[in-house]
């Protein structure tokens, strides 16, 4: 049984998506950014960083979407979400997920969490600003060279697809023209698609 | 064989050490940052991402450290770089090194690389006066809740070890202050004392 911490909109949904992949025994807990939840004491203690996702675990707290998508795939292999007899297939995968993590959800951070990399709100302001053309960047390489279809590994459902499912669920917002990534977009209509994350979504929602 | 394209003073120390810790038959490509190697087309046709590391194998391209860094682990198993058969400790190490890529490289980052978050120098100037700050408080972080000692994970060394290493590396250009993180700093020197760490930097001196 595992307790997943989460916040809607967030890249817990990744995780999530890939729990429910996985048939894995799960509840959800919410914590509430508009309360500063992450920062309370009860919540530092489970996750000192202060942020979402985290996955309770009996053996102890797992942080970091790339990490806890591996471990979710390694700890349910019937489900087939990694090739995890082959290195080079499963660091293919990481790689993309590492991506996914240290650059184009960076390069989205700058819209809403600026302050974590600057104090002068003009300086807040200015990389704001160039979130379109930063993250759109990221994309672009995501669609052009990265994303094999119909998966994002090829024929092969794996832990990479929740994780951009959830990070192209924020283009508009970003202010991405889809027109540019066709490959990007009709990978995520197919995830929508899939009763999992429709499961997942719901979940949310409800929790 | 493996290919490593690597610049000196770059994260891809951390694979290049754990190729040596795997006793992984490799070579080194040195990418010249002052040519602007890294966005040529040469080296674009190779790592269309501009950046260093890129781990050539017979399989195919590899990017980004923590993807590596597992990649060396999984197969080379007899040099214990990772408790492979355990997901959670690995899972333990991976989101280690998540951190280390998504968070603590990317406050660094931002002393150097601003210009990918912002255009306005003033916006730039902004980023590089937080960095001590921001970088601060990523390695109070791994002292006070992450390090275990006398490795990363403890009593073993794992593939957290070099990427650390390489990481602590750039404190005193972040304007850190080494007395606050005694752990982090007794890391590194007892990582300097090792030979495959002597090696790999010798060998990119020599490269």
């Amino acid at each position: 049984m595992f307790t997943l911490y989460f916040t809607p909109g967030t890249c817990a949904l990744a995780s999530h998506i890939a729990l429910v992949d996985a048939g894995a025994e799960h509840a959800l807990r919410r914590i509430d950014f508009s309360k500063s939840e992450q920062r309370s004491p009860d919540y530092l203690a489970i996750n000192p960083k202060g942020r979402v996702p985290a996955l309770v675990t009996p053996r102890g707290v797992l942080t970091e979407t790339p990490a806890m998508l591996a471990f979710i795939a390694q700890s349910f292999p019937k489900a087939g979400l990694a090739p995890l007899d082959d290195p080079f297939a499963f660091a293919e995968i990481q790689s993309f997920n590492a991506y996914l993590c240290a650059t184009v959800h960076v390069a989205h951070a700058h819209r809403m969490r600026g302050h974590r990399w600057a104090d002068d709100p003009a300086a807040i302001a200015a990389m704001q600003k160039k979130v379109p053309q930063s993250v759109g960047e990221c994309f672009d390489l995501i669609e052009r060279q990265m994303l094999k279809g119909p998966w994002v590994m090829g024929e092969s459902y794996t832990i990479a697809d929740p994780y951009l499912f959830t990070l192209s669920g924020w283009l508009e917002a970003d202010g991405i023209d889809q027109l540019r990534i066709p490959k990007v977009m009709e990978h995520r209509d197919r995830m929508q698609e899939r009763p999992a994350v429709k499961q997942a979504l719901a979940s949310e929602k409800a929790a």
